[in-house]
């Protein structure tokens, strides 16, 4: 085990991709391996890509990181976002775009499907997430889905979070709009083609105008891409660097990092708490039959709650 | 709080109201009150309508209470929507519409804003729910937002679950095809008169000849609706009603509530949980200092979780 913590620490790649299956299948090793190279974390500026599927976070993850590595950076990719075509739904164009990275060894992808992990995904993308950021990664650009399903919601604890919409995307401008999404640091607006985008970027910074204001003063940009084509990009990156310049120089960074941090210790404590009460469920009758009561109509609910944890 | 259960079960609207009110501000009283009228549960058929903000989630309960009052039902509506003109993010013409049903003693309304009860929102909605059902209200309209923010997704708790779109409703649609949006039982396309719903009730359709078979052999009817106007509510009222003579029949509802009662509890003892180690992290700085260290990448969220916990 220290072995492979110091080649992970050392950069190795494989050690960094059988770091991350430890902590996948959720062996007893991975806790302590986590434990041992957190120390050396903190070095890489996570990005987080969110947004409704289909709106091209892949591509335009592919095409930021083809900029990336003309600029000699090394990166690392995780995408926990089950359409993805990283983990799993893909496109034939989107896998020939995305092949070119699988040969590069400054470009390290993993992926992590919805179903691999159930429950624990959000807490095996942030424990990858620290792997990743001991190995060396410079950036680590992290995609998730971000409609409907609140467990894999951890583009948040993202140093720089980018919502990605397409013209369509109405539900999600609605959603920012009544305050139910978290407003974002940058906008990207895919498909800059599509006759409809000028008026869909106008109706956004319609919604942002209203929003309150963002820490440090941060004017969040609202871009637009063609992922596909790569045009766009520079503008997405400078924006990206700009957003962590912000947060470097106010001292934002920190801050944000701090709470992030927090909230993952929280959710962590209560992820553990609820896996031991779903194995104590599957394992003692009294608890099954805790349940029958529940359902029987005798013991209501939260009575039942209480009575599984005292 | 003897009387107060009695009344409630008699129907007591007042009673319902000051019941609901002890659960929402977390008073002591409420786990009794509810675990006293619990047994007298079950009767109700709750219909949970989620979907996009500004969806018409609200117009749309709001002309099916007509029709049921019609029909000389005895109903309640809960909305936790934060968009939602029953909870607080009213347009002028939605609050003319509803206001019928606030003068009408057959009807019970009650909202609950999501920042009034951060955290344990879902909580407070599920043990409302059940204070409306004990209180003999025969049908339960509950309304909840179904983009981005999973806390509040207790639509799935309902017996039917009614998903609302319009066309504009991209997101939910690529949501519901990458699978990572639940199936309802009914999908509305409100806004009937759009141009472009004919077009979006195929894709819709498309997308669901995709999806695995539903429980029961249940077909998913996709409807299209003009709420403002009443136009459809008698489809919609008439889906509702065969889904559930098709639960009804086929024993489904016993399973479905005994899987929802299961998650609830579970739910319950996790927030229980959480909200004990967020107290314990306010109040003891042994608690506040693990955090630090955490910050100070000397100790790895694992550990501190663990820490915490144990």
């Amino acid at each position: 085990m220290d072995d492979l913590a110091k080649r992970l620490l050392e950069g190795d790649r494989r050690a960094l991709a059988r770091a991350i299956s430890l902590v996948e299948n959720g062996d007893p090793a991975a806790a302590g391996l986590v434990a041992a190279v957190y120390p050396h974390t903190g070095g890489a500026a996570v990005t987080g890509f969110t947004g409704p599927p289909g709106a091209g976070k892949s591509t335009l993850i592919a095409a930021l990181v083809r900029r990336r590595r003309e600029q000699g950076a090394s990166v690392a990719v995780l995408a926990i976002d089950p359409s993805s075509p990283f983990s799993g739904g893909a496109v034939l164009g989107d896998r020939i775009r995305l092949a070119e990275h699988f040969l590069d060894g400054g470009v390290f992808i993993r992926s992590m499907a919805a179903r691999g992990a159930l429950g624990g995904l959000a807490e095996a993308a942030l424990q990858t997430l620290l792997l990743m950021d001991a190995s060396g990664r410079a950036e680590i650009e992290l995609e998730t889905v971000g409609v409907g399903q609140g467990e894999v919601d951890v583009a948040g604890h993202a140093d720089t979070v980018v919502l990605v919409l397409v013209p369509g995307s109405g539900d999600s401008v609605q959603a920012l709009k009544a305050g139910v999404m978290e407003i974002p640091d940058v906008i990207v607006v895919n498909k800059r083609e599509h006759p409809l985008t000028d008026l869909f970027v106008r109706e956004i910074r319609g919604v942002l105008a209203l929003a309150p204001a963002q820490e440090g003063g941060w004017q969040i940009p609202v871009l637009t891409t063609e992922a596909a084509s790569g045009d766009g990009i520079e503008d997405l990156e400078a924006a990206i660097a700009a957003h962590r310049a912000q947060l470097d120089s106010s001292g934002g960074l920190d801050e944000r990092r701090r709470r992030n941090l927090r909230e993952e210790v929280l959710a962590l404590a209560t992820a553990n708490h609820r896996r031991e009460l779903e194995r104590r469920l599957e394992g003692d009758p009294s608890f099954a039959a805790t349940i029958e009561e529940v359902a029987a109509r005798r013991l209501d609910p939260a009575s039942a709650a209480r009575r599984l944890v005292g």
